[in-house]
């Protein structure tokens, strides 16, 4: 694995570095880390790069690399730079045969994330979303019962992401974080609902199974002098006819990081919290409730949470581990590749171009919608 | 105390009495207990009420009981009927110079609360609404602390009702409650609507005391055959420029009788849920999050609350404590005018002609907002 | 009804007023509301008690109601004195042919519970100790789902009653509940295992139907200058093997009421607290555990349960619902025996004379334990 | 890093690899993976080792690294295997001048910790004990309260880990898990106790800083034909006199790995669960509880609590993060002192050969308390 971006002090960066050591399967052999050729150095020794592939700029690495014995090069790049500079490395990554980590949003706009999909069709590698929370065992536990039915036809959907972090003009108190965020030229379109109203939107269609076809934004710059919305409340319809709410908001004071979802069908539904996710609560219309827990020996789980567990239940697990799901799932997926075989449906579970252009293109409607005087605005792509 | 409504068998007469029992405050007297002659017989019979204080019809009781001595003759009557049968023994009652308690929502029709508040004023006599769940001490606590600025301003509201008794097609199974609540002529323009969503409305007025000042409504027949509304999620905008969203279903599979609210300033918020109605969650902008208990002598908290709970903390106290509560206040305020006291300030916090008149507002607007394609409908009285 | 103690300030007499007040079944007639005259005309005043039912003792009380025409007189009387004088009220009733409610612990010894089960005998009359917390219905639930087996063989019950008002030397801050609770003279052999390890004795083997055989107990003063016995821990044994652990505590500074019970069988087991107690959390050994919930509609529960919930899931009943149960199942067993029919055994289910000794014994043998250097001390009634 | 123990389908050595490969500062870079050859073989390629690096046994792994350039061979030898398996590795890799990390509990025998304390003071080097429980951020958390005096002086002690995996005769069934840890030849004197109730002993004294002076046991088998304590149930004393009680089973059916603590002082205390590991609960005596959430940019965290937490708050770790930081701080402790630097006390902070001994001696004690008439037995080592 080689990384654009996630030099020293860089939030996801160091996250993703996590989730990729965890399972012992991806080493990151080399890096463009900062566009600051000191702290793309500085990084690189902290993190035990050797110098040779301590890059000091994705186009240098990218180069290099592909010039590397097969054996010795990097199998893939993981792109952690701020919106704006994802497409580029992710375009020349591809066109140089390289697969592809990216964070979400994939894009800076719509138009990167469709060119994209055109380059990586063409280049037949693979390419990966960073939706963390899709990577949690009792999402895919959730996702897996509304498949198969279990609750009949979905009605409703809430989800909500509330972070407070944003409640004061922490851009402007040299917050590193908050400043490119919230800037449009760096973050794009869009602000709390490009950053966390995307992972929301992403969830609801993940779990669901459902396309959003509809929906009515109210955007707000709640805490003044700020560019870009930090709050939103969206309705939702859905391809099936259900009925949503979106919250995405950055200045939920006092909020750490709190998304849920809860989807109700004609016989039952899922409740969901990320803060406390090895717990699914499942409602039923004429039982009671039952609590499905995260495990790889729990009861009631199907294939696809239980690959996604690496402890029996009452082990925690947290957010490192689903963000090493996704890169374990895409990890499995090349060497099978690689070894000539056909992943698995388990390893194929982690988010890809598709989700990347349904996320552009959500940031797209939503602010769309959010400037417009008609209730409804239909979800294109 | 006479009862109009609430012959066997109805659901909310029932609770209407263990609220007026409880305190040992409120007697029971008379009553026009069901249109059906045999069974207001009956009712009263099963009740150990007189006799000759069974009446037939509301104009009976007001008539006869108007015609009785002040020290015999009942103080206030209680309307439990369904809701297109609340303003005639009100406007009945007020004219003949008894007090009111009445069932939300008020009236039928936004004229009719109206011309009610005509009527209360000439009368100089007390109207209370039954909007059970301000009666609760935490969400007295809670209004008691944004009033007092503590959160500084607000921001942001969230507050979901969700049933999910209504998943099948309930009114045609024989149920007595889902025949009139999804009946519009019994039940009004509004199903759910009219019959959770005001509860939600009121409950973010009464703790925020801000104003809805605009909504943009999605209203949803989700169970084919339904004649009202079973599902909707409304945007909202405060007076203040708070926004908000208010989401009311019966179709929410598993759900007993989710009533939940956060409500976020710049400094922190509050989050209660009414399942769990004795916590109060506090969140703070950089301070830990607290949790303020309901209880007679639990610290923290308001003189609102205190007066509010009957016994210490850890034993908890509910619905029909929290119906009582506003039957209470209400006794509380005839009895301090009928002693030529001044009522307290917390005697007084019990919900009246205003929210009346705000709740029949509500069903107008957000059933004007449904049938809208612009997205915002201005919030009008 | 007549009521002995439970004058103005009296904390435990308002909550029986409260409780026999809620269903509309019983009405305070009369009472010897202190022994203190002044204090027992005042409080007689404010409960609306006619003067001359108003006594100035127990004694008189009983000697003129028993005078009083049988359709006019009391049909029980309601002993909410501290625990020195419960014997001789409850004594006297029924040597003149009344029933009897009166507070737990039953008695002051458990020689003076013995005698009153043999007066009981004689009398033919009935008995209802207030073990409140078995009034709850999912309490009963949790007692029917062991009954039929569910959980096979049980083999372990943790209860634990945790409070922390005790944690200062309260007793000579002028608090009165924390004077007379903590004298030997009026309160009995314990403190914390008198006032509240009985309730949790009570809740293991009510709810497992099991009894104590034998114990193992460490009884502690934590605070420098009590009389009494402020915290506790209890090994238990049980009669079908099973093992447990007490924990009564009144020194666990920050805890409100905090009673809950844990039952584990072969098979899988219950979870419920009473700070939460319309959740019945059910595990299983090889199935996702269940949330069974209090409510007259809810799925899933026992006629014990059903019959002892007013409203439908979702409205939260507390404390003093299942005070007021307990009153209610007594109510309605004195009414079928006038109307000369059986009770059924729903009606039955308060607890009466059996837990009575039980409790009187627990007390006795807890305290011979924590005396003793042998682990374990047998348990004799 | 070389580990001894841990070959495939192992439990407890996989969790080792996961931890140490987390932060990117261990390596696993040689093995002696299990006494059968074939598996250590298979095992080794698994993990990518190279073939010379996969040893046979312990003592060839051993003895080879020993002889290996300084700046080639291993820093320390992680021993997993079962319990009986862990003196004589750790013995000779100390002998040989290898720091150590060893599972819990730490030897066979008491006299077997005593041995190795002093082989550990003879060698200089460095000892780690995985009682990962004592790794979880809110748990330093709450130790650093305690020990800044925050709840005065700590009176009482609950603490409880139960399990429900041996609810059957799992050990017949074909588990290797079950099989070695019921089975006195290999896992020791104590089942349960060993296995798990040294792990809420040494929690109690952790958190407390706190030592048990005295205990009664009363240790059950509860599924027939079990070799070993599968349930206990203790009471406690302290050196502070603050009394507690531990509970350890694991026929609790239908718990997964519920380990709880509750300390509690003069003014407050702490109440933590392991099964939502990021939050802890505060109480106060005359203040609203609150909630601490663990986070590396949490208020009102101590160093402690924020040097061990990788993310902010809201993005929940777990189990293998708790792990992961008993491997980091003893990692960080070892490149300190490699570097010739004083450790800080937050690197420090991980459990020892002290906490070994205790745990040994709390197995020696239980079980002679377990087998004794006596009420209490002195806690001696």
């Amino acid at each position: 694995m080689g990384m654009v971006g996630g030099g020293k002090d860089a939030f996801i960066g160091a996250i993703h570095r996590l989730a990729a050591n965890m399972d012992g399967l991806i080493e990151l052999s080399c890096g463009a880390l900062s566009i600051n050729p000191d702290i793309a150095k500085e990084s690189g020794k902290e993190l035990f790069l050797p110098a040779d592939r301590t890059y000091l700029s994705f186009e240098e690495m990218i180069e290099k690399e592909s010039k590397m014995p097969e054996d010795k090069r990097i199998d893939f790049i993981t792109i952690v730079t701020p919106n704006f500079a994802h497409y580029a490395p992710a375009a020349m990554a591809l066109d140089n045969g390289f697969n592809v980590i990216v964070e979400k949003p994939m894009t800076f706009t719509l138009q990167e994330a469709k060119d994209l999909k055109k380059k990586l069709e063409q280049s037949g590698k693979t390419l990966c979303l960073t939706h963390t929370y899709s990577g949690y065992p009792m999402v895919k536990q959730a996702k897996a019962m509304v498949a198969e039915g279990a609750f009949g036809k979905i009605r409703k959907i809430v989800v909500e992401y509330s972070q407070g972090w944003l409640s004061r003009l922490t851009e402007r108190e040299g917050n590193a974080q908050a400043s490119w965020r919230t800037d449009p030229k760096k973050s794009g379109k869009a602000g709390a609902m490009g950053d966390i109203g995307t992972h929301a939107a992403h969830l609801a269609e993940y779990i669901s199974g459902l396309k959003i076809t509809k929906l009515c934004a109210d955007l707000n710059v709640m805490v003044e002098g700020r560019a870009l919305d930090d709050d939103g409340n969206v309705l939702l319809k859905f391809d099936n006819g259900a009925a949503g709410v979106l919250v995405a908001t950055q200045v939920a004071a006092g909020e750490e990081n709190n998304l849920k979802i809860r989807i109700y069908g004609e016989k039952g539904g899922i409740d969901w919290t990320q803060q406390e996710p090895n717990t699914l609560i499942v409602r039923w219309l004429d039982q009671p409730a039952q609590i499905l827990r995260a495990g790889n020996n729990s009861p009631g789980l199907s294939s696809y949470a239980l690959q996604n567990c690496r402890t029996p239940g009452g082990h925690p697990e947290g957010y490192l581990e689903a963000f090493a799901n996704i890169y374990r799932n895409f990890a499995h997926t090349l060497m099978a590749k690689l070894d000539g075989k056909e992943p698995t449906k388990e390893m194929l579970d982690f988010p890809g171009i598709e989700d990347g252009v349904r996320g552009m293109a959500f940031i797209e409607n939503v602010v769309a919608s959010g400037n417009s005087n008609e209730k409804w605005t239909d979800f294109v792509e």
